[in-house]
């Protein structure tokens, strides 16, 4: 493979891109640096609209400048109205002193959390004179407020995932029976393909039997049997942003005991999504879920956190789990995703995207939670 | 999405995972430090046999100790054997300062490539009198030489790419004409999915016609019509091994220019390929080749490099290209993808991947290259 990326033109909108920059050059003065150095890719393409790979952007107040090279000379600049797209020729750090050059750009910013210790050398050799300094929480907080538009399309890919998932339960218990894992979980991805996803989130999780107790296994050679629980986690990835959505679907009768533990864990996540508005911590609504579980005698078997952030990155911030201090903020899109795992017998998780809106919260995912529904 | 990884029990085997920490501690000595703390997932797994993520390995001459979590408690100790697995309940850093207490270490390298500005401060921060010392060139060079087993699952990876695309080019051109890039892309990865691939190495690359001519082309909803060229970069992920091939194909008649660059870019193939032994530059072998896409006169229409390190990434060390001084070793494996591209026209590259044997080259993929086979 020489590189790849997406087909240009797919802009997130000049004024989107130049908004988040407007935002993120008040936190630049705010840390009293003259510009800032982004070199994380997501980062990139949220400031930007920018879809390609390999470039980094700096930008301060009133200007912004994309280093790139020639396979993204014809893209960039469709992609990036507002900013200046420079082809360099040169290795990156002499095309990123160059650009600085004639600029009033006295300390430059940088996130430690994405430069390596060896960039962060060169770079310090290569400006001489300008001070490199480090500044968090500049684009993560920034990332974390969903827009109408980036809301359009994680809806988008939320409809996607589960339009995919629809489709391959109304094949029926009959088809899934001795089909393996893998397969199962191809087709599904297939079908996110044909239904307009350009891939997944991330592998998707589709785990048979007991291995549903398991909460990061991968599908294997497995093949699905009767009156089985199959626990599916799986997302679609479209212009840039992810779904992330679990469910367990059954190919006949319904143990008894998961049909217990089902039950508990729709309780829980009920009441997690309930306790969800802004100002309210990760860690009150992890507990408010985590409650319900631990009250039902499964507090052991929840063994991690209930959600986390969701957008450009399959897991961002911010996290709902018992440490996470965070207040969630009107416009930031969560999973829920409480679980119960029995070793040597299966588990249930269920998992929706919601929107914590200006008062209160929203499902974004819409696929039924009852148990009765979730018979092929 | 909770976490994901592959099912426990698919370890590199002891002796290859120990022989290689072995050959890395060596290393160490001579850069003089007493231990490494790796944090690249792929280093890891290339180290312990380690598929799971999150977890860093912090080793020495004669013990090497992961740092994981409760999610990996069963798996780690399964894939690891001879390393010490230590299910972290505390934060990570914690963690490596108590794998630490009692063991003499005085200096501990990293590579600053893979450590980023926080987690050094952190780690400086942490380990208190120990003191933390880059050290670059440990595992990147091992990497690159391929062991047996190592080669065995890159041909798995291969053959299941090459019968995925055989598949899919059998349903004739009639069944291509008129399907969208996208579809036909979905339904490539899906067959490699099914083949036993546990994943894409990338996201396929699927261009019809003049899209052919953009390197970096991602599918979209064009659709395919007759006597036109598609170009398909494409390969699949096994056991944490990737393919990378890249062909092109038509659906009818060969437009005349086409069959033109495509002999010219064939003849480069195997002049580069011809050129490959131990001990020959990366420079040298893409001269080679681009010396034929020159002499023809379509030296500016071939404006990347001639290929790349290909192993548990699908871009790493070594490469082929015009500033690619390292020498080639008895073991590497790298793609050699020449390409000639015509704006508005289209474009052909043929990729396929090789082996660097005791004195020569062996070709790994092993689908046909002549123009006439390319015709579906």
């Amino acid at each position: 493979m020489v590189r790849k990326t997406k087909a240009a033109g797919k802009s997130s909108g000049k004024d989107a891109c130049a908004g988040r920059r407007g935002r993120a050059v008040r936190k630049l003065r705010a840390a009293k640096v003259d510009a800032m150095l982004v070199t994380n890719p997501v980062d990139v393409g949220y400031l930007t609209g920018f879809t390609g790979e390999d470039s980094y952007l700096v930008f301060g107040s009133g200007w912004a400048c994309l280093l790139t090279d020639s396979r993204f000379a014809e893209q960039a600049p469709k992609e990036c109205p507002g900013v200046e797209c420079l082809v360099r020729t040169s290795p990156m750090l002499e095309a990123l002193a160059g650009a600085l050059k004639g600029r009033r750009v006295r300390k430059l910013g940088f996130d430690p959390r994405h430069v390596t210790v060896k960039l962060c050398g060169d770079l310090t050799e290569k400006l001489g004179s300008r001070k490199m300094v480090e500044v968090s929480d500049v684009v993560s907080p920034l990332r974390q407020i969903k827009d109408d538009a980036e809301l359009r399309i994680m809806r988008r890919a939320i409809r996607i995932a589960e339009t995919a998932l629809k489709g391959l339960c109304s094949l029926g218990a009959k088809n899934w029976i001795g089909r393996t894992e893998r397969d199962l979980a191809a087709e599904l991805e297939y079908r996110m393909c044909q239904g307009g996803a350009d891939g997944v989130s991330f592998p998707t999780i589709l785990a048979a039997g007991a291995h549903g107790s398991l909460p990061h296994y991968m599908p294997g050679s497995t093949r699905v049997k009767a009156d089985q629980a199959v626990l599916i986690d799986w997302g679609a990835k479209v212009d840039g942003y992810c779904s992330d959505l679990t469910r367990v679907v059954f190919t006949g009768t319904i143990p008894a005991k998961l049909r217990e533990i089902y039950e508990v864990v729709r309780l829980a996540q009920k009441a997690g999504i309930a306790a969800i508005k802004p100002g309210v911590s990760g860690k009150a609504v992890d507990a408010a879920a985590r409650e319900v579980i631990v009250k039902a005698g499964y507090g052991d078997q929840f063994g991690h956190g209930l959600g986390h952030g969701l957008g450009r990155e399959v897991h961002e911030a911010p996290g709902l789990g018992k440490k996470a201090m965070a207040r969630l903020k009107s416009g930031v899109v969560v999973t829920v995703e409480p679980g119960i795992y029995l070793p040597g017998m299966g588990g249930v998780r269920i998992e929706d995207d919601v929107l914590v809106t200006a008062n209160s919260v929203r499902r974004l995912s819409s696929l039924p939670r009852d148990i009765d529904a979730m018979r092929l």
